[in-house]
């Protein structure tokens, strides 16, 4: 098994999955009857909330160490990211048994910088710019030879968070409409593969804030586009696009929907108070999305991915 | 079918199982390796925050509406609660075609009177006092003539919750310890009765919070308790235990543990940002036990029933 190098294939992202199968769990599909009856729709949640690190970054960032030459993961493993894909980093390289050097936003949320450190990974706080970030991880980088594990522009990462869709497609069988939301776009990407390549004709939706919409508009333009600004409360979907996922996801993805923050919000707090579950504010983007457009989901089967479920708790919008 | 009139035998319970089983859900039971190594016991979670109305209260209101005459059934279900078993009076009432009148003190949590409105019962309001619920209930049934369901001194009732523990045994099989909180004793006697029917050798504890800490004292002086001050945040337990759940407890629980306000707080908290639940104060209990006792749990296998998760998001205590 070694790194992927192109767009992910079937065959890939199965031998992907059997790979992470010991560094993940296998989360449920949760049904709610007071949700469908209030949306028309016929939901499918998958529930990457009770995910290892809390979030289906795990599947991803553990593709991508398992794929990596003996001799560079004993060197470690490195990233920059704001929450989950750090924290997913830093488990999967102690379950190898290797270090993990992790670069983070001084404003990144307690809950994200203490569970990392609780995984035994040397954190580098750094300025909250993509700048910044990309300095400080460089400089990590030279001092310890660890290898770079991007959140998303990474064809292994991809691969890994495309067996999410897989297990959800294998629980529930043949459904009308996928969608997750779409920050950098390794969830999307990943799961617009899978759904494809198991039902071709399958609807591929994405979510996402209006005020990150990059990924709508790079599809409607058909040209990666990037965020002016970033204050949306959903965090985990304030990056751009990158070249690998755009590419996928310009092919396999049908439309991207923008929700607003309020949006966002109602359907967090709903998915709280009936389904008892606590899940994060870009993981509600799906569920914004059915709730806002209801004419496209009325009477559909519809599969939503539940992203995460790391809030700070001494924050909440509610 | 007919009413239970004595106390539960351990057939009584099986049918019981068996007469709800359309009206319930079989709710999981998780693990969650973070609390098990921050505790040093096994810990199984039986989910009753996911049953029907959010709350294993379904399991007891469910079987005394079954097991009502047919003429009873008619003239509907009548009770006085401060909210779990409100809803499932209601829900109980809906599912049989027959009206549900609801007396619930005008304090109760927003979100459990609009959920037993949502049902389809009748609410009427009163002052917060068990005085004026009662007289406030009996004008009600005198206007009704529907058939007063108690939320815990009735067999039926207890036959009804003895079912979780029973769900609980058969889907782990033999556990050390197991643990419900105690209120008003109608979980805590049903969990005993099904714990030492499966298992005899089994130890049963029960956990309050100090401030309502009459099982305790009723169960150390082996005389009927009651409370003096209510103000605790587990709003579930306020309640005094009855002459029936106390002849049950008496006989069957090793032990009742009290906790404070705080040591519930804080395992609410560990519960929500480790399994990424929501659970209500009342159910923290049993960890918050674990945790303030640590001595009487390291290493044991342990069987904890988180009874419900009907929060007001908007009244966190974090």
């Amino acid at each position: 098994m070694k790194k992927i190098e192109t767009v992910p294939t079937w065959e890939d992202i199965k031998e992907s999955h059997l790979a992470i199968q010991s560094m993940i769990h296998r989360t449920p599909v949760l049904t709610n009857t007071a949700i469908n009856e209030l949306t028309g729709a016929e939901l499918y949640f998958k529930c990457e909330n009770f995910q290892k690190v809390g979030a289906f970054k795990m599947r991803g960032a553990s593709n991508a160490a398992r794929r990596l030459t003996e001799e560079d993961k004993q060197r470690g493993l490195a990233t920059h990211s704001s929450g989950n894909h750090a924290q997913a980093v830093a488990l999967s390289a102690k379950m190898l048994g290797v270090p993990a050097y992790i670069v983070m936003p001084d404003v990144s949320p307690a809950i994200k910088k203490a569970a990392t450190a609780g995984y035994g990974a040397e954190i580098t706080e750094c300025e909250n710019s993509l700048q910044a970030r990309e300095s400080t991880l460089q400089a990590v980088v030279d001092r310890t030879g660890a290898t770079f594990i991007h959140p998303f522009d990474n064809y292994d990462v991809i691969a890994g968070q495309a067996t999410c869709a897989k297990e959800l497609l294998e629980d529930v069988g043949e459904l009308d409409i996928v969608m997750s939301p779409v920050g950098g776009g390794g969830l999307m990407s990943g799961t617009a593969l899978t759904a494809k390549y198991m039902y071709p004709e399958i609807t591929v939706y994405g979510g996402e804030p209006e005020i990150v919409d990059d990924a709508a508009r790079s599809l409607a333009s058909g040209q990666l586009q990037k965020n002016d600004r970033i204050d949306t409360i959903a965090d985990g979907l304030r990056t751009n696009l990158s070249d690998k996922t755009f590419e996928i996801i310009k092919d396999k993805v049908d439309k991207i929907f923008t929700v607003s923050e309020e949006a966002i919000i109602k359907a967090m707090r709903l998915t709280w108070e009936r389904m008892k579950i606590i899940i994060e504010p870009s993981c509600a983007v799906p569920l914004a999305v059915v709730m806002s457009y209801p004419e496209f989901f009325k009477g559909k089967k519809v599969g939503l991915i539940l992203t995460g479920g790391n809030v700070d708790l001494g924050k909440l919008p509610f």
